[in-house]
């Protein structure tokens, strides 16, 4: 079939797998790099290239049968992926923005030289000036890793300078960075579509609740006053604009005291706390990544639903994969489940997702959490 | 992983991948029986057994490689699959019921049986039969095939006697059935969904727009009196009743004079006119059919937008498929474009379909015909 393109996805996980549904309906085929063989996008029909996503061939692999590549994740070989695309098959967004993300020191640099605030940040240097910057900061900060840190893992919160030093014992010192607390009021995610031409569209801003640094919940649209939701659409599309490439980019930011919004961390790609998008918005964040990546004009951002609460089904215990309670679930009006295939079970993992629609926030919240609480994974 | 359940489905096109796409989510697997490789559901991850839907062998397989089955088409070896529901596996809905239906003319008698109106109709007969009602019926009349017609193959309109000649040369005339040709002013469906305790939910009704018999577009919500609307869903569901097992059934109607509502075919399965539920109704009529035949509760049947045009994409030449125009059409607000993946084109295929949301009928209709134009496949 003449004209049906194939899409090349860095990382073959949950993310690639709702970019895999999504990308269906449009006439698109998908393969993925995955490193464990039939992972949630090979599930639905995604072609799957089991490799490492370090393992430079396996991303010539992609670019080989792939029109166009595009990542569901940050942590891969970027150098390779640039190489890649310099000699000439489209990559988005750009190899050299997701590389500028996936270091959160550089990251960090990069927002704060385009003027985009911050929480205040230092490189760790060395032990005597990391504990300098403790005492500056009111005696409690962040270190932090500036590779392969998600869902709060590689974040430590310390408040003694023997903190410090237990820390720098344990890790290499260069792979660190410094953070001041800040202190909020809410955490607030916006997603942002870009297209090849570089018109963007934003969705509702969310607030986003996390438990032990990972996102739990997520509240459509974010209960803020309106001039602050404003500000929110405004810097998360300000700081899109500091990467180059198309795609859905997650902006995610603290808001401090009664109107100052800090830039926390940018996702080059489709984000859990878009996901409410599926079951509340005109277009959802997958198939707008999907047509922002292929060259293909933005859809409609706007909720379809007044209000949208999405709620994380995250694993809670380490074993055997079972679904249960989805029929209790389901009975809750509004209610929509996302299972994502994974096996097996394992604390914290990100096994599926609930978006509850309704017409006011309670409501929605409530139906989300109610039949998350019916689902046993 | 455990308590994950694959559905079986006869038949693996369009409305078997719409299936499939709407399964995943839930953490269902799909296993299609369908005559050609790779075809539209095995092209998102459905896996598929290559055989004629007339192989009780294939049928076989697909109830041993299942925890439950259901259809998305009604031409196939009914007896076989009762055999297989007997045994144990759970078929929704129930192969009896598909029997009765795939029959049109015994279907028509189990309408009329359970006192559902529909347009007159006989048995052919003899010749000499066929003629005289013919003459009774006003001089113009349907001759239609009992088995295997759809999308207006095997309906033939007749106006005169040698034309039930040459109809009786042409065909067993045992295979045949005469039904009196009905004025209306429109055609609708109504899309009702029954789960596995018997409760049901309707979707809004809508209009379908046919040329050479085919569906070519729908109008959702109908544009009839509330009071009409309401007797269509109360006549759909009374026919739905009538059909034993789960799963949504499409109920195409006519429209006669101001208020006389005929049914004039029963879908057992989803249907082309409910295509418009994917993106204008808080749950799709696909993923209500996986709800209703896998045992779980119906989802919300409401509209999340004022109005819905369905305009389907079928093939306009014969020859290799491209994808053409999925740009322009995509630019346009409000509008979805669901591709099958099927290839190559033929004329009058069902190659996708385009739905559009829209404040008012108008605007949908609008969006979508403009967006119909623009494609290219």
């Amino acid at each position: 079939m003449k004209g049906v393109k194939t899409i090349g996805i860095v990382g073959g996980g949950q993310l690639g797998r709702m970019l895999t549904l999504a990308a269906a309906p449009l006439g698109f085929r998908v393969i993925v790099v995955n490193p464990e063989a039939n992972g949630p996008a090979a599930q639905v029909g995604a072609d799957e290239i089991v490799a490492s996503l370090q393992d430079k061939k396996a991303l010539e692999e992609l670019a080989k049968r792939s029109d166009f590549i595009t990542v569901e994740i940050e942590h891969f070989d970027t150098a390779a992926l640039d190489k890649i695309a310099k000699r000439g098959t489209p990559v988005n967004p750009s190899p050299l923005a997701i590389q500028a993300i996936q270091n959160k020191f550089h990251q960090k640099q990069l927002l704060e030289h385009n003027g985009i605030q911050v929480a205040e940040f230092a490189d760790f240097g060395s032990v005597g000036a990391a504990k300098e910057h403790l005492k500056q900061w009111g005696g409690e900060m962040y270190i932090k890793s500036k590779f392969n840190a998600y869902d709060g893992r590689g974040n430590f919160y310390v408040t003694t300078p023997k903190g410090v030093d237990s820390l720098a014992d344990a890790n290499d010192i260069q792979a660190l960075y410094l953070e001041k607390k800040v202190s909020y009021a809410k955490e607030l995610s916006v997603m942002v579509a870009k297209d090849l031409q570089g018109n963007v569209k934003s969705y509702p801003a969310t607030e986003t609740i996390h438990k032990r640094s990972i996102c739990i919940e997520t509240i459509t649209p974010a209960e803020i006053p309106k001039h602050i939701h404003k500000k929110a659409t405004e810097l998360a599309q300000k700081t899109v604009a500091c990467f180059e490439g198309a795609g859905v980019f997650g902006v995610e930011m603290f808001l401090s005291g009664l109107d100052t919004l800090l830039v926390n961390e940018v996702a080059p790609r489709v984000h859990n706390s878009g996901h409410f998008t599926m079951n509340a918005c005109v277009t959802s964040q997958f198939e707008q990544h999907i047509r922002a990546t292929a060259g293909l004009p933005l859809g409609d951002t706007s909720l379809t639903s007044p209000c949208a609460v999405m709620v994380n089904i995250l694993g809670e215990q380490n074993g055997p994969t079972h679904l249960k309670g989805l029929n209790k679930a389901l009975a809750i009006p509004g209610v929509s489940v996302h299972i994502y295939g994974k096996s097996p079970t394992k604390v914290d993992r990100k096994m599926g997702h609930i978006n509850a629609i309704g017409s006011t926030i309670k409501q929605a919240r409530d139906r989300a959490r109610k039949a998350r609480k019916l689902i046993d994974i």
